[in-house]
């Protein structure tokens, strides 16, 4: 009511942002339009843009606006090394490391047979193919450590294995710089059984 | 290094929005890219419209698409009750409550020499024109109650009495369902400063 209104439909179509609700919404259409049409402007613009030219790298199916992107066009990565991600976050979190030079393999998301998501919504018809091409060697399994993200590692590492080629999962236990005191008990259970000599 | 250019674009201009960091604005993009185009789209044409469209009402400078606001327009609110709020986000929590039936004047923020922001910057001006129309009777200040809000509230209830018009302070107390042991000091002060016989 107090809202006229075109600043209401701003304030909507805001909601469609993760993690942004009504009274943040409220703020972020107000603050655009009082202080940052300028921005705004550009925030627009690139949206357009953005959902107009990003789209999947033909290979590793990471968010890019060229066929291929930067890491399957990079002669310097090794294509022995697939490691399979989640995500296009969590791509960018395992490259933000520098301690892997292998190429990815992005997923849908994780199986979730609950809500109707099977292994070709993921994606693992396209991975078989990169499978099949036989340059992998070895896939590192990189997704999350959810009981959803555990359960796809499983089931690509049995499709994995199917090939002759061999799978291992990304390590579980204790953050670094962790407080044992406040770690939880799943966490140092598994940090237990997963111990290694030194 | 791990986006391609147009992501790593969008990803800059979604950091305009208020409240949104770096990982923020990298989670934004990738919801956005990988599931909700849609949305996205309609965001950024609502963004452009808005920009376009959406100015100042004549009168009381909220924000609205047309000459004058609802509110302004509206026959049945008090002209002689004039409401003065720090921007139009004040205006709607102050509708929503439902108790004021005046009208409202919005300034561009608040007072702030320290920032080079005077009187003419947040729109004194344009109230001065608003309160030579005579037909105001009593000021409401519900400016914030921070320094630069009180600040505010003073300088523009010096105004107003140079015009003979009444000027009143929104209450400061002990917010409704407080507890006393958890208000600070100043708030505590001010309550008990302006007890009122029951």
């Amino acid at each position: 009511m107090a809202f006229s209104p075109l600043v209401k439909q701003l304030i909507e179509a805001l909601r469609v942002l993760p993690g942004v609700g009504p009274k943040s919404a409220q703020r972020m259409a107000f603050y655009l339009l009082e202080r940052e049409r300028d921005g705004a402007q550009r925030l627009a613009q690139m949206l357009s843009l953005a959902i107009k030219q990003v789209g999947k790298c033909e290979k590793c199916r990471s968010l890019c606006e060229q066929p291929l992107c930067a890491i399957c066009e990079n002669k310097n990565r090794d294509r022995s090394l697939l490691c399979i991600v989640e995500g296009p976050a969590h791509l960018a979190a395992i490259e933000q490391t520098g301690g892997f030079h292998g190429i990815y393999f992005v997923l849908t998301g994780h199986l979730s047979p609950i809500d109707g998501i099977g292994p070709e919504d993921i994606g693992i018809n396209e991975l078989v193919a990169v499978l099949e091409e036989g340059t992998v060697k070895e896939v590192v399994l990189a997704t999350n450590a959810t009981v959803e993200g555990e359960a796809t590692a499983y089931y690509i590492a049995d499709l994995v294995k199917s090939f002759n080629i061999q799978a291992t999962r990304i390590a579980h236990g204790v953050p670094m710089g962790g407080d044992l005191e406040y770690i939880d008990g799943g966490t140092l259970a598994k940090a237990l059984a997963d111990r290694a000599t030194v």
